[in-house]
């Protein structure tokens, strides 16, 4: 049941090479490159007799960089790979589908290589990175988001989205700002506040329980990775910190005034 | 290996009738009066057959009351019975000796009942309230927090301690300002932000997944309980809202600055 025999992964992190495992596990022929070298060699020797050989074509990349460098990978990947569908994984859309207009604006086949894009979103996650803490699970009953842009048609969104199903996640078909919008509440506002309850605590914290472990478990996921994604979602997310602002604001105003409570 | 022969807690909901299912597992006689008659009644047809008869002696009584009624019941409940060791188990421990100071403060016998009274705080809890929600094992692993005042002594403390220790709960023994500064942090603070972040939050959110769900969990709480837990240790909570006020400010100044990322 696999929608494509060959797929390549680029970039062996934990979405990646997770991935990439569901893919041979589905019978797809799969290989990853990524351009830390000790990546790619764990990744593809989880995928073992399903390894996608050097020279064979490829019907389907998947772009599972960091964020800043997404737009550059599809863009290249597009270019390389003629007739293949390319799509990536990234937490934020608009901003990539911006950046992939913008490096393939002066080019004379540009509709055909938009066209073959399709910006998507796995909503999953772990507090590990890298190849490591893959599984070829990660997916299931998760939300995946597909986010359709001004050059995609229908045939290659169908095609996607079975590839979707094949890791038993559920595709929410939406636009780019939908998805930011979405994903500003339910995904990086979280992150956020997170870090910023971890960041105001003093020890000794005897006292710690099971709600604080749930409140700052988000702030163990990796910085460096957190900090484009939501700098690429400023826009949605400004008015949020404002709201939280106001509202940490008028409780401050509630609990000195003269009524004994609340 | 029960300390008291005879409770009696005050209070039958989540806590209190949680605390009351084990007393009567250790073998205590135990029983639970509350304002609301369809509480105590719940609570106690769960005792079964280790229910403390109406008239007989009491040797423990456990306040488990909302906070805001607290102090008064504590003292109500060290002058009804004398000898008795009385506990609370409420979030707030500083405001609650404060007024509890208060109300003994003309009685001629004022050291002795404040001897007899012992502030304690388990940490532990559901977002469901209660007698129904109850479980004689909620205590089980969590730190229990008892946090003497001028007038405890030491016989009596030690009582207590072995009291908290037959829930199998971590005893930490520690002032009752250490004990609010602690709270503020582990469960206050994160209470609120769990609220306030939930509040922010605008449908559809299809793209939802288990960081959102373990960040808005503890906004499903009793609102009604924790205005006047908040309200009660502002004074710890004040400087702690505003580290977040600024930090947001910080980060909103991060997000916007000319540099590509954080």
């Amino acid at each position: 049941v696999n929608t494509f025999s060959s797929v390549e992964v680029i970039g062996g992190g934990l979405i990646g090479t997770s991935i990439a495992l569901k893919l041979a596990k589905n019978g797809s022929q799969v290989r990853v490159v990524d351009s830390n070298a000790a990546h790619a060699k764990v990744a593809n020797s989880l995928i073992g007799s399903s390894l996608l050989a050097e020279n064979a074509p490829i019907e389907c990349v998947v772009v599972a960089t960091p964020v800043e460098a997404l737009a550059e990978v599809i863009v290249s990947a597009l270019i390389s790979n003629p007739k293949c569908i390319v799509i990536d994984i990234g937490s934020i859309k608009t901003k990539v589908i911006l950046d992939v207009w913008t490096l393939t604006e002066s080019m004379s086949n540009k509709v055909e290589l938009r066209e073959r894009y399709i910006p998507t979103h796995p909503m999953a996650g772990r507090e590990v990175s890298g190849p490591d803490g893959a599984r070829s699970d990660l997916f299931e009953g998760r939300a995946w988001a597909i986010t359709p842009h001004s050059q995609s048609k229908e045939p290659t969104l169908n095609r996607v989205e079975a590839l979707v199903r094949e890791f038993g996640a559920v595709v929410y078909r939406m636009s780019p700002e939908e998805h930011d919008r979405q994903v500003a509440m339910t995904s990086h506002l979280p992150q956020l506040l997170a870090s910023l309850l971890a960041s105001v605590l003093k020890s000794p914290l005897d006292l710690a329980g099971q709600g604080l472990r749930d409140m700052t478990r988000l702030a163990h996921s990796n910085p460096a990775m957190w900090a484009p994604i939501v700098q690429g979602n400023r826009s949605e997310l400004e008015p949020l910190l404002n709201e939280i602002i106001k509202s940490i604001n008028d409780l401050k105003d509630k609990l000195f005034e003269k009524r004994l409570y609340l």
